[in-house]
């Protein structure tokens, strides 16, 4: 068995390929390159690639963990020349083109691509962070399960009518595609999966906030779509509050404009913030923190490194911001892996052009709003092209079949099929001990 | 809405049986009492029942939580007259008919049920646990599987041979069914599932120690079938040392006799110790904390109390005592409601007999050992027999389709659905942060 260094130094003649980030990015790089004369070093924190837009059916209960996350080395198995690295990476020494990781050497590049992806962002008030966790990771999306379910649990167990009200109301900050996806799915959860399951508490009752502080839920897709989105939300009984401002999370819910909202969960689909790559580069960003990058992807004064996905900021063909979604990492992540081909043969990069091939949001179980801009569905069939395309994107045979099985449980029965409440946090009161 | 104490008084005239833990025993019971006219409390410190049998397939990535745990509100959602209460019990206080709870108030009972089964023991060295983690609950499993696919992670990056392959080495304490399962799965990941993933170590150099301090593995059956298990491990890779005991467990590995293994990665299997049910009510019990019941399952001084499961000690008809697996806890739980059906109905309760049904254990993905008394099986037909019988015994079609799945890839393509590294604990080195 040899270590990692030994392996670098014995076929350093072949260019070293660095990547970090297992997103759809930094995963459509590793597939970009397939063939090329190139060693590949994928570095991520985590053991698995994520397949996000799905992460919100997770923190309600329709789908499990594995249904939506793949071992990235798994992905490259019949890829010798790839190899992964669970590691995290705290910087990046350009001068002598390494990649430093915690607790690890670091690891040298000839190339580097930075798909490094974003956080949420608490508008500098991160201490709302564990009153109001977001969605990003798995570990998210359980510990968002947990504290929605054990809601319905507490309130069950309560006497207290005010505080009972409490436990079953639900505050989700920010209404893009994310918030009006959770709102929808706790509403249903709500009302049709856990109606009977109850003896003490109504789940009829269930009050739901979701609070924009813009003019219009999604505000990617056009105004009518936004229309849609409220009412079809409203018909599931969420109340939706536009143009307050959230300033205040804490252990009683929120304060929206004058508002206090009594809520024991709160959820945030708010704002976004880039990995600290920029920092790491000494690199210009914007004030969410992505890198400015080059028409061609790559970081000024640096040829050798390209940025891809959201931690990036680029304009599209239109002149408006290439939005922070899969299609787009995907197609930057296609781009870079010819840029590299091109570098490496000595031929000039083509700029990166940004094609928007639609915006879809679903709405519960049966709605869903897309602009392909060649046309427009809202309602019902939306929501089936929705399923569909969702589960075409998906990797793997298996993984579409155990999604569609949930999702047929899911619609047929009103069963979700991971109502589990796991890892309890420490200290997060009238939960169960872990033991 | 109304709280439970209201509940409760309005509905006195029916007596209240209230039921300590929703495992094989306590679901059974509650089943059990179909159509009798009482109310129904079921306090589980879990909102889940668990599959306890297949949990080590959690632990091993061929499955994932949701495929063996289901709400226990759900199982009775069309029983009125059950209600679910997710909460710890603390104790019971027989004078006044209450089970005390953690934060919040004692539920009265007329007739009380404990089913709150066992949990791993150290044998007085509980602080072995940190470094030797059992296998009882979901987190066990979840906390197992990502000790064994981050130490293989850890070992792609290690360049010091000797470290390399302590995180390459996993031992297993005990020759119980469990420890034979885990140990049989650990092999085919290695051998199988991991074997192209790598880059840097073979996995096929993966090294698996059970240690048994008995003079053979699975005590529970013929020595013959013993012979077969040991056989058929060593054909997997797995080194089997008997008769041996464990005398350490600390960071490095363990010390069996005066052996030191070096191994990451420590999987405990070993000893068993009751709830502390027998605490609560002073009741006389055996050394691993089990109740000594009356023959009808009664708490001697208490015809009010029944005790089933593992936090029972009672002998079987021939003699022996009734073993702590999923059918003797169905019996017992079956067995009590009948009881409490008598108790009720002023008739008298027959005594408990265990009828012992057989006794299976699976060796890897192809081999099995199964004792049904009046058959003996050892091999691939008794590894199908253990596959039906455990998807049969499985709640609900959409469980049992999602396992059948989970297993047709296992079997066809070696895959493993669930190889997710998630909730890093604290502290944990090596581990990716968890934000």
């Amino acid at each position: 068995m040899k270590g990692l260094a030994s392996m670098s130094s014995a076929e350093a003649s072949r260019p070293r390929i660095v990547v970090i980030g297992g997103g759809f990015g930094g995963i459509e790089l590793v597939r970009g390159l397939r063939g090329a004369a190139v060693d590949i070093t994928v570095i991520d924190s985590r053991n698995h690639h994520l397949f996000q837009p799905l992460l919100y059916q997770i923190a309600t209960a329709s789908l499990t963990p594995s249904d939506i996350a793949w071992p990235i080395r798994f992905l490259f198995r019949d890829r010798p020349e790839v190899s992964v690295l669970m590691a995290t990476a705290t910087g990046i020494d350009t001068q002598r083109r390494l990649v430093m990781l915690k607790d690890l050497d670091p690891v040298p590049y000839d190339m580097l691509v930075i798909a490094t992806g974003a956080r949420h962002s608490y508008f500098g008030h991160d201490d709302w962070e564990r009153f109001a966790p977001a969605l990003k990771t798995l570990e998210d999306a359980t510990t968002i399960r947990r504290r929605i379910l054990t809601a319905f649990e507490r309130a069950e167990a309560e006497h207290d009518p005010v505080r009972q009200q409490a436990l079953l109301t639900f505050a989700i900050v920010g209404g893009g595609p994310t918030g009006v996806e959770i709102a929808g799915a706790i509403a249903e959860l709500a009302r049709d999966t856990l109606k009977r399951d109850f003896r003490h508490i109504d789940t009829l009752e269930t009050r739901i906030v979701l609070v924009e502080a813009g003019p219009r839920l999604l505000p990617a897709f056009v105004e009518a779509q936004s229309e849609f989105a409220k009412a079809a939300l409203e018909r599931l009984g969420v109340e939706v509050a536009l143009g307050v401002a959230v300033t205040l999370c804490d252990a009683d819910g929120i304060v929206m404009g004058e508002e206090r909202i009594h809520a024991a969960t709160v959820i945030w689909a708010a704002g976004v913030q880039a990995s600290p790559a920029a920092e790491w580069l000494g690199a210009a960003h914007d004030r969410a923190g992505r890198i400015e990058v080059l028409p061609d992807l790559s970081v000024p004064g640096h040829p050798e490194i390209f940025a891809i996905g959201d931690t990036v900021a680029i304009a599209a063909p239109n002149g408006k911001p290439v939005p922070g979604i899969a299609p787009a990492a995907k197609q930057a992540g296609r781009h870079a892996a010819k840029a590299i081909r091109a570098r490496l043969a000595g031929e000039p990069v083509s700029p990166f052009r940004y094609r928007h091939d639609g915006s879809l949001a679903t709405i519960g179980k049966r709605r869903a709003v897309i602009d392909f801009g060649w046309i427009r569905l809202s309602g019902a069939l939306a929501w089936w092209i929705w399923g569909i395309a969702h589960v075409f994107f998906l990797i793997g045979v298996r993984h579409r079949i155990a999604v569609a099985l949930s999702w047929l449980w899911v619609y047929l029965r009103n069963q979700r099929g991971s109502r589990l409440i796991t890892q309890t946090e420490p200290g997060e009161a009238g939960e169960p001990p872990p033991g």
